[in-house]
């Protein structure tokens, strides 16, 4: 492992390429690995020994392909299984919820946070508790939204339904002086613009993919583990676990990225 | 394996307790083992390959507590591992789209029948080919509803939002004399009242869960593999692949069904 090696990014399906799209427009001159766990995607309504079972595989996975730093772009991953994965692994391992919560932190004018995200990463609580380690009189109100990751992966990103689901869920901000809400899901800035439309204006809604690759830019500063871009050609490699032309698609279709030849992995990776 | 021996039967999550039910009335001296894999559910929206692959580990699991018979409860899996179970295996394996297939031709009147089910189970035109080779001169409609296990397993299952949800995937059927529609998933007689409210008045809804339990009564009778009551007292045993708790709760509430102790599965079975 050099610094010509990759970046490893991991996600439970799509969601985590907003994370992938900032950190080559922040790093264009690193290769990168992505790996999307399409065959046992959702993460957030699973339990966390279940995520972290799942994650250990994944990082395993990618230090084969010798991978110089994990970005682990699942929120319900970084929030149940990142401690164990940085406990387990002596490579630099970076999660979405310090970089989103610091973001958030700069935003805040009422200091009164909102975070939704799937309800694992909910039920852990890991947004409040890094939100209060920053500035323990930060409120923060924590709202679970399940239905937005298979609204997503089925492309229903528009129109009367995700509106309604949307309506639905995020309703207890309309009474509160939440002036920034953390989307705490890589799927959810897919759906951006129908979670807009049903929040009450001037409200900020925090992506933490920007803020995280600055991160990363930063700690491989830090260990001198940054590409130097005349080296080696850089290069994107992605696989998945399942359905890697739907994966394709989707790609296409919500983010406007071409992907590489997407690879399947399959069997006891 | 003799007829004491218990019979298997597994679902990718809470719905084929649809079909345990249905088991239970019509075979009340039996024993009972239910899997549920819910660490991986939904398996709606994934390959074939993977559904195959994730039927086949948990045969094999079934296998080793000595069923003498196993019910593919899911019709994702029905629909695109059965054959390759019963190749495999010598015991007999029973799904769920023939006895729902044969139990809609027995309903219709307009001899136009729809499906609906998730995504991987209409591709795979499994209903209609089983239909098809009945009555060749059968009209069929299917109709993927992917949101509709979410929903279930998010315990949405009535109100606007599930609602509206189905009014969008089962309009087709409006202007349509399908007198039939066959529930061709699982977890959908959980959303069944909603289901009926947004259909064209009239129009019948077939749960194949008793036309299931039929068949496996007569097979298990043409065996001669029937349970004698009085052999041995008969049991229920069920296991999860995360999450046993949730699993009791939403039993529970949604099918008014105690389970015994739900027991968790975990690591490479």
């Amino acid at each position: 492992m050099n610094r010509t090696s990759s970046i490893g990014v991991f996600d439970s399906g799509l969601g985590g390429l907003t994370v992938l799209q900032a950190l080559k427009r922040q790093l264009p001159g690193e290769s990168l690995i992505y790996f999307g766990d399409t065959a046992r995607v959702p993460y957030g309504t699973k339990s966390a020994e279940t995520v972290i079972h799942f994650s250990e595989q994944i990082v395993k996975f990618l230090l084969n392909r010798d991978v110089k730093m994990v970005v682990v772009a699942c929120n319900t991953a970084s929030s149940v299984a990142l401690r164990k994965l940085q406990q387990m692994n002596e490579i630099p391992i970076i999660g979405v919820i310090e970089p989103g919560a610091k973001s958030a932190i700069n935003t805040t004018q009422s200091n009164h946070i909102g975070v939704i995200g799937t309800t694992a990463t909910i039920h852990s609580n890991s947004y409040t508790k890094v939100l209060k380690s920053i500035n323990p009189e930060i409120n923060v109100t924590e709202i679970p939204c399940p239905l937005f990751v298979p609204l997503v992966e089925e492309g229903w990103i528009d129109g009367s339904v995700p509106e309604m689901v949307a309506e639905s869920y995020l309703a207890p901000f309309a009474d509160k002086d939440v002036d920034t809400i953390i989307l705490g899901c890589t799927h959810y800035p897919i759906l951006k613009q129908t979670i807009k439309r049903v929040l009450p204006e001037g409200v900020s809604l925090i992506d933490s993919a920007d803020a995280v690759s600055i991160e990363v830019k930063s700690k491989l500063q830090e260990l001198n583990l940054l590409a130097v871009e005349t080296e080696k050609p850089h290069h994107l490699e992605c696989f998945v676990t399942d359905l890697p032309q739907k994966f394709e698609e989707l790609s296409r279709r919500f983010l406007g990225q071409d992907l590489p030849d997407v690879k399947l992995v399959t069997g006891d990776w």
